[in-house]
């Protein structure tokens, strides 16, 4: 993200900890690659959106291009607790794969797999939970935010042990950075208490992986709430220009024809004004004075247009591979062979240290 | 168990659903053992003593004599919560094979394995997770306990999922049958629940595997409480004849001379004449009456002298094999490479059925 640091509005406090880390941290990636591992990836849950791609995609790209060695997991195991995301696995794991592809996900340089094809990783999460308490779990914020949504006798043991399979996620391959948001914070937290208690118990073994913060920018869905994928508020990665007008010109506005940037008094003019504003790479507030009394129509417009020349580029190429499946597929069956290669061989690390055998 | 069932009390009531399915399911064994495979295994806390021989691993034995295909499982991840047995996990193991090999379990026809060694085993933990609540994993009678014995926030993620693990344990190899005693019925229960929902949403794949209950006559340790290897009371399979001498000379007894078989009102006395007529394949009533007034003295001699005769051969055999570390150890391996081979195929059932990839 080295465009969009400009837009946000500088924090009045002094940085936290995991600030000053993660800001060293880009320091040294910048200096030096070769010794980092990032792990990032996706819950196939449905297509990837314009706050996924401003969030976090483009920066694994440009992580890939700094030289660090990046893996990506599209999650599809932890997604099964929703009976309708189960059935349409395929396909939403279909288009991540393009996504990532047409983003500029380099299969030569960074790693794509999936949880159902690495056992060996899977089974990390066996030694890991024999580390944590169910309390330790059950604090987890994610974990509590599910059990206050639904009722607590609803929530599955698979979302229950989830930040153990997280840590099982990074620490296969030795993952050392985990790019963030400040919101999962917590569930690094969790990982490297599992490093450090393994590494004590058993022998030194796994990093404790630190947090690369995102400032991400907080784009806003359609209907002026979080943009998420199951809220049918977002505008897909993978939407057709016309599918992207449609979407925009269905945005939530206000009645106040003068546009400005003031995501706290006028969040949904705003959220559209700084989407304009990222895909032109330029200053929000510029943008807003441009369109000045044009009104909600014209801003539109310029979004809609901003964020299709933007993503033009993107969707040829995205259009190209989809032409192509068995490639497609290939980039996640070579992805998998060597996340598998590299679990196998943590794992034996892990039995060697355990003293189990086979 | 065919020796045993004449010295337990017959049931006042009429026999259970659980009972009668089991009594049923050993007469199908009996007439057509192809159908069935049996799971049954150990987790290696310490050494196997009296009570898992008359209690489980004839049994074992039997069933494989009958042509069952029986799967014996070391359960070395549910080990991992205690940190003594985690340093000891080799020797325990190793200690494991020997009993299996001297009590005549053959790796032609058995399959031994270990948690540790079969990856695509435990990543089915993943998806089975996903079938099951929070609520009804802690809803189990061993993890209840678990929590009742120590505080809630002790209890362990690794605990607190076993049911969901042990499903994986039975489904993997799809067995069918499962030795167990009434205690462990719940358990069982969960395992067929997971089968069920499994089935139910992604197609017929696992089959509901039936209990077959155990007749397991109750031992006690020297002490007079429960025979258990974490209560340093019980007398280990693996024992030198001078070492069992010892320990049954320092079993409680009473100061009632005249020996009788009375186990409500005389356990200690009565579980060192039922260990005797266990090994004599005799009535421990008529056990009793021959020893008479020979008081606790006489009483310690007849059971040392028939557990020393009667595992002779026993103990003959498991020193042999434990001049061989190296074949015991291919045992397990070979075991190992079935189990995996077997959990590899269901594996890819269940992606295919779920619509995963690799």
């Amino acid at each position: 993200m080295t465009t969009t640091t400009t837009t946000a509005t500088a924090p009045a406090t002094a940085p936290t900890p995991a600030e000053r880390r993660s800001a060293e941290l880009e320091q040294q990636l910048a200096q030096d690659p070769a010794p980092f591992r990032v792990l990032t990836g996706d819950r196939p849950t449905g297509p990837l959106h314009l706050g996924h791609y401003f969030g976090t995609l483009r920066n694994r790209v440009r992580l890939q291009d700094l030289g660090v060695d990046v893996f990506v997991l599209i999650a599809d195991y932890q997604v099964l607790t929703d009976r309708d995301t189960a059935e349409r696995l395929g396909e939403y794991t279909d288009g991540l794969l393009l996504d990532y592809l047409a983003l500029g996900i380099d299969p030569a340089r960074s790693t794509v797999f999936n949880h159902s094809a690495v056992p060996a990783l899977n089974q990390l999460l066996l030694p890991f939970l024999s580390l944590v308490s169910v309390a330790e779990l059950g604090r987890n914020p994610t974990v509590k935010d599910e059990i206050a949504h639904s009722r607590q006798s609803a929530v599955s043991g698979l979302m229950y042990t989830y930040p153990a399979h997280q840590a099982a996620d990074i620490l296969f391959c030795k993952g050392n950075v985990v790019p963030v948001g400040q919101d999962q914070l917590p569930h690094l937290e969790l990982t490297r208490t599992i490093a450090r208690r393994f590494n004590e118990r058993y022998g030194h073994l796994f990093p404790e992986p630190d947090a690369l913060l995102s400032s991400a920018p907080l784009l806003l869905g359609t209907d002026g709430t979080k943009m998420s994928k199951s809220r049918a508020n977002s505008i897909p990665l993978g939407a057709t220009a016309d599918e992207t007008a449609r979407l925009i010109r269905g945005a939530t506005t206000d009645a106040d024809r003068h546009i400005t940037y003031d995501p706290d008094i006028r969040p949904g003019v705003s959220s559209l004004v700084l989407l304009a504003a990222l895909c032109l790479e330029r200053d929000p507030h510029e943008v807003a004075a441009e369109i000045g009394d044009g009104g909600a129509a014209a801003l539109k417009r310029t979004v809609t247009d901003a964020v299709n020349s933007h993503l033009a580029p993107f969707r040829a190429r995205r259009a190209e591979y989809a032409t192509d499946p068995a490639y497609v597929r290939s980039v996640l069956r070579a992805g998998n062979e060597r996340a598998d290669a590299l679990a196998e061989a943590t794992l034996e690390e892990v039995r060697e240290a355990m003293g189990t055998f086979r």
